[in-house]
């Protein structure tokens, strides 16, 4: 490996001769002296020198002397420098990566990624994400789950029908998965707790700043629950280890996005659907977005909670594996966390009988012809359970408070974009 | 959730009334008195009753007092249970789970996928795949990886042209993504040192043993090298974590399924490709099967390694993002990584100049059109880098001894199978 030290190190090399790798973030050439700062991946070095410099995304090497300098990022520079570049851009960046602000529109910044990724405040929400996974791993494996990994590449369009992409298998129809969902439930049979994290795909042909073609999808399911309770407890463990994670991995990027991370309350508030109807004297069957923020308000107002579980969404409204409410009929045991003003994760209790599955499907007018691989594990005998699914790209922008969910994936897919 | 103590802490329970729940593993039911062995996401349970048995494969709650027994699994069993079934299968098992060789075809065991995975031995593949993958995360984010997410939809079919499986997006053609190349040596201008854990595709044409149209790719992508050396040495920190993982986490698949780990030597033996040919007596620009299996050999021979790298590859079968030996026109900083017998990963240093991308690809006869969203990168500034991808089947099948790849996966996919 090239033999540097990095740039948050430099405090612990005063006084020595080290080299420090990265590219030239910013060189600005005064009348006799010129300022060369660094970026590597842990932040900002800063170097002082009388040579001309190379211009900014170069990739250079440089070595010199570390020394305190109030100014300099970190405290420390390094002086009488001698400069390597490693390698040299053929153009600029369309816009300047130094600034603090982004100085681009979103569309010349997609169009750019490969460089504009690059610049501090573009590239901490994927800190972020990065972070939250891992802690979303790690709290689910300390509670016993499995990791699991499941096909993308379905044989029929199931479960929503609409909004499939659809792909040539070797000369027959096939399907790019929406969800994990059928998999995960099959693997509660094998594993008891399974989680995935992957791609999910949705032929989404509306052109808005909430949806993505491809996004990353956070799934869990869990057996020999009560009901959809039990997996509330357990989605709010995975939510805790996402934000501590956060915290612990990522202090930087949440300081430069400014974020102010969300309590977890011991036991997130929960309201029934009919309730929320109530509180938002609505009648429709279904929450609309502007209720979700009404909702959202009187959970913090009410409870000081940035998280709010409504349950008891209609059956109606839900998939036909939704495990319905025994004590209210119409209703399921089906839930929504909201957070910030937007449903941020659905979950609920599934079916887990063979019977009710055939009668589910029949009631929606389907036959079992299509879901005869799904149908297999309840022939077989499974527990009660549920699980539930939380887009990563969705999590990282009520975070960030990003107004557009494609500042929040490194390469977003949509309607119109297909590249880089 | 269902109050319950696992099979696996029974001892901890001696003289208690306790709860425990799962599948009926086995009943076998004696003249005067029944035994039921029950399997949860940790083991088995044995009970002792008089009474009739449910099923194989039912959902039971068993509450029993905990007495020794030196026949029971674990050394304990329930005494005067009571059995609550909370499901019933509707049919039986096409072959019985609890003996202790699968009895069935794999076709048959691929078919029935949901239930089949349940059986002890053909589940335990895939804890070793978890516990894996789990240690490969470990051991670069130890090395300050940042894990990333990539398009598996992409607008042209270039890293290999053929094998790829066309999609219909938004009434465009697009490809599935073979691997994410592209995108991690982009996002290490981004982050320097990054990870994919995730699908990739190929339109593989035929059946064979070793080949699935998707696979789990393990992707690593660093930049600073000095050359594919420093790439190697991050190899196999990745591949000793992997195993320290596969041990801690899970010692009784690795017991159930007889494997013998190997050891990662602190340098894993490296030959150049020059070197192979002479050892195996060949003058063929890459290596076959047997030739891989004859250098294995020789390596575990000279070196006590299971491990071997093959450096050096002619320029003439590497893609052409790979970076040529300075000191030896006509070979390549590439490697690959044999393990008992056969390659296992792919990698090397890269391209990092734009130039040379250019001209590495008028020099196979090909424009830069296609690749512009590629290229972007290397326009920009790119440190010298490289990276490499290990197949998760493919090593589970090499670790497990599985003489066919679809056996270290829940629901393959290949030429002929498409459900599960």
């Amino acid at each position: 490996m090239i033999s540097r030290v990095l740039s948050a190190e430099l405090a612990e090399h005063a006084g020595q001769r080290v080299t420090i790798a990265g590219w030239v973030h910013r060189r600005r050439q005064l009348k006799s002296v010129s300022f060369l700062v660094v970026r590597d991946r842990c932040g900002l070095a800063q170097a002082v020198t009388a040579r001309d410099l190379p211009p900014e995304e170069s990739v250079v090497e440089v070595t010199g002397t570390v020394a305190t300098s109030p100014q300099a990022p970190g405290g420390y520079e390094l002086v009488a420098p001698e400069i390597e570049v490693l390698a040299e851009p053929s153009v600029a960046p369309s816009f300047d990566l130094y600034r603090p602000v982004v100085g681009a529109a979103l569309p010349t910044v997609l169009d750019h990624a490969p460089v504009a990724l690059r610049h501090p405040l573009l590239r901490a929400p994927l800190e972020l994400s990065a972070a939250s996974v891992a802690g979303f791993r790690e709290a689910l494996d300390r509670l016993g789950f499995t990791e699991i990994h499941t096909p993308k590449i379905v044989g029929s369009a199931t479960e929503s029908g609409a909004n499939v992409f659809g792909i040539d298998y070797f000369g027959r129809p096939a399907y790019l998965a929406q969800s994990p969902q059928f998999y995960k439930q099959a693997m509660v049979g094998v594993f008891e707790r399974v989680y995935e994290v992957g791609p999910v795909f949705r032929a989404e042909p509306h052109d808005t700043v909430r949806h993505l073609a491809q996004y990353t999808s956070l799934d869990a399911e869990l057996g020999f629950v009560r009901d959809h309770r039990d997996v509330m407890a357990v989605l709010r463990e995975a939510v805790a280890g996402m934000l501590e994670s956060v915290r612990r991995r990522a202090p930087s990027a949440l300081d430069l996005l400014g974020v102010r991370l969300p309590r977890v309350p011991e036991e997130i508030p929960a309201i029934h659907f009919t309730e929320a109807q109530r509180l938002t004297s609505s009648d429709e069957p279904d929450l609309s977005p502007a209720q979700e923020r009404l909702l959202s308000e009187w959970a913090e107002r009410e409870h000081g909670s940035e998280f709010l579980f409504v349950t008891g969404y209609p059956m109606s409204k839900r998939p036909f594996y939704t495990h319905p409410d025994p004590a209210r009929p119409g209703h399921s045991n089906g839930f929504d966390l909201l957070f910030r003003g937007l449903e941020l994760v659905t979950g609920g209790q599934r079916l887990h009988r063979y019977d009710d599955y055939v009668r589910a499907l029949a009631s929606r007018g389907e036959g079992t012809e299509a879901y005869e691989g799904y149908l297999q594990a309840f022939r077989y005998g499974m527990p009660p359970h549920g699980g539930f699914a939380l887009g990563l790209e969705r999590w990282t922008a009520r975070l960030t408070g990003a107004a557009n969910i494609r500042q929040t994936t490194a390469f977003p897919r949509d309607l119109h974009r297909l590249s880089p």
